[in-house]
């Protein structure tokens, strides 16, 4: 393997995955539902096969999805953007990030991580030879320490980046956090990768991009994806929207390592983003409704339940069970309760600062959200 | 955009592709069919949907594909490798050549590449900051020269990358040649990255794989997709089979390029990879008489017609016509003559080296081909 890959093991969600289909576990792990995406959209891709939509798509996209992402950017942002210069489609989410760092960060470069993160952001800025610089957001609230944060950007930074909602502990960046990582920005002319898949899972507050802060689109790409909105993990269909400048790299970058996404994938996310408001309420309503269940279960169960404002996941405090460390705890949790968490010490430069925690998703049916919560009344 | 990829354009596909539908013109250019894949397949791939498999797939390939994959990879070399451990899914072979180099190279090991080369290659080893020993194939027969493959290997050398049948040339790699650089890499313990997507499309001599070589399984990864023998180039299935220990690096690199790939159309893969050899051979003989078409085509409209002995591209000679170079003469063939090529000067490092040489694909209907060739009679 080489250097760059060599301090990463099987990423988490794999680990876990397989431990929950070997001990039979009720998997509240890895974040996808347990329920099937809408037909509407199922339709739409069987549609574009039989169409016979099946050899390459262009390299950024097809037509239609860059308009439907374009228009749906508008919508949510208020800012225009150009579907054919300031929009790529990708193979997921996954990939607009690795597309996006291997574009436009170059070997020594900083770049600004929150911790606790998602893995692939520290595996891929390690790809890129990129030096991280990672402020830790922490409980009860994962706050952004504003001085700590401007302690470390200079000159010498390249970029900062940001999830919001943030996964995994459902911490939503406010107007004033944002403001303040904007204006830093601007003063040391650094840009924003934010990486916002979880924008339509906002419960607690309302969701706001980045880009859409008086001068920041010219310095942020904003990383989004089909899967979690609808309900449809497995398409793999993420794009990123960015001004021309610093699209060109991320297309550099995708046209290398993909080079296109599957082309009926892409005519359905099409038919996917031109969906209603009452789509999104609809989605709204029923995951509040499994966060309810989850939450009250938890802090019945007794763990110290850390408030999520969005996304599908929340973060608890397991200490009051006596385990070492997180992944003593799930563990445990798996072999003799039968539920699987994600510890998320993998998710931290230093495991250390994540011992504590660990991360619940709420992405599944009622009756297994209850069960889950049943097991652990009844095991833990 | 990065330093490492600041001198690759837009890839000449997506170029070339672009001007054809802005020109009207025969598309000849990038190999995507203008036929459908067939029924069966598609099929598969509605059910999958249909059944609710679309959520993330496990991210090293869905069962039953990898079981796909490593069932016809031993009838193909009589090789039995385990579909767990040395077979890895991936989005297209483009992502697999791109897990490939960059989980297992380092800045500053030495790649050889045989030139003209799919344009990828070049710039993920540039990603990888590896440095590029590259060795011309010439026309007529694009033959390894093999006393200069010899002078460029030695212990710093970290893999050689083969593709047979060869993309754009034809060429497919002999017996000789492949146990002479099975030798040089057992002497000087390198690795091979072989791509093999054209493997079905096999015209004018057996393929053979380098892993089937004695001694070389184990240092050999091997490259494929469903989009070229399945004529759904859209989907985006590729894998890689490959020892476990460089299984290991290609994975990591693909866990965090794009996790997973499209679960529905894995499903569907597995499905295509289970057909019987019937299917093959009617592939074969449908891409023979295409084929014969296109080359006696050219023949008849002057061009000097280099032996393609694989792949659905054949590479022409186009200095009978007076034109300064490849682009030169593309771009006429596009603007006066209303047919698509694709210059072979973006797969040299040495663009040089490629201004007499354009590429035509034959995977297209024969009306279209018989259209492209009468065009060019009337206006060449
Ligand atoms: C690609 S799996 C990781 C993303 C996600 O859904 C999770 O954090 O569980
Ligand atoms: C991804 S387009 C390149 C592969 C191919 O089909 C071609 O060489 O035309």
């Amino acid at each position: 393997v080489a250097k760059r890959l060599e301090k990463f093991k099987t990423t988490i969600f794999t680990q876990m995955s397989s431990l929950a289909i070997k001990h039979n576990a009720i998997n509240l792990g890895q974040g996808f539902p347990n329920f099937d995406g809408p037909d509407f959209v199922k339709d739409a891709a069987i549609e574009a096969i039989k169409a016979g939509k099946n050899q390459y798509a262009r390299g950024y996209g097809v037509p239609d999805l860059n308009s439907a992402i374009a228009s749906r950017f508008q919508k949510d942002t208020s800012l225009v953007v150009d579907p054919e210069k300031e929009v790529t489609v990708t193979s997921g989410c996954t990939e607009a990030i690795a597309a996006t760092i291997l574009g436009l960060v170059n070997p020594g470069d900083e770049v600004v991580l929150f911790a606790p993160f998602y893995d692939s952001y520290e595996a891929v800025l390690s790809m890129a030879g990129a030096n991280i610089k990672c402020i830790t957001l922490r409980p009860p609230d994962f706050a952004v320490p504003l001085e700590e944060l401007k302690s470390v950007v200079s000159a010498n930074t390249k970029a900062i980046m940001i999830n919001t909602p943030h996964n995994p502990t459902g911490k939503m960046f406010t107007w004033e956090e944002l403001e303040f990582i904007a204006k830093l920005c601007k003063e040391n002319d650094v840009l924003v990768f934010t990486d916002e898949v979880y924008d339509k899972l906002s419960f607690e507050m309302e969701h706001i991009s980045m880009a859409s802060l008086p001068g920041m689109f010219n310095r942020t790409v904003t990383l989004n994806s089909l899967g979690k909105t609808f309900s449809l993990t497995g398409w793999k269909i993420g794009w990123a929207v960015a001004p021309p400048q610093l699209t060109w790299g991320v297309r550099q970058a995708h046209s290398f390592l993909t080079f296109a996404t599957s082309t009926p994938m892409q005519f359905a996310a099409a038919t996917a983003l031109q969906t209603s408001d009452s789509y999104y309420e609809e989605l709204k309503r029923d995951y509040l409704a499994k966060k309810a269940i989850l939450v009250e279960g938890l802090e019945a169960v007794g763990f110290v339940v850390y408030p999520s404002s969005g996304t599908y996941f929340v973060v608890v405090d397991h200490t009051p069970f006596g385990f070492e460390n997180d992944v003593a705890f799930c563990e445990h949790l798996i072999e003799e309760v039968g539920v699987v968490a994600i510890p998320t010490s993998v998710f931290y430069l230093n495991p250390e600062e994540g011992k504590n925690l660990v991360r619940f998703t709420f992405c599944k049916d009622e009756a297994t959200l209850r069960g889950a919560v049943e097991r652990m009344k009844q095991k833990l």
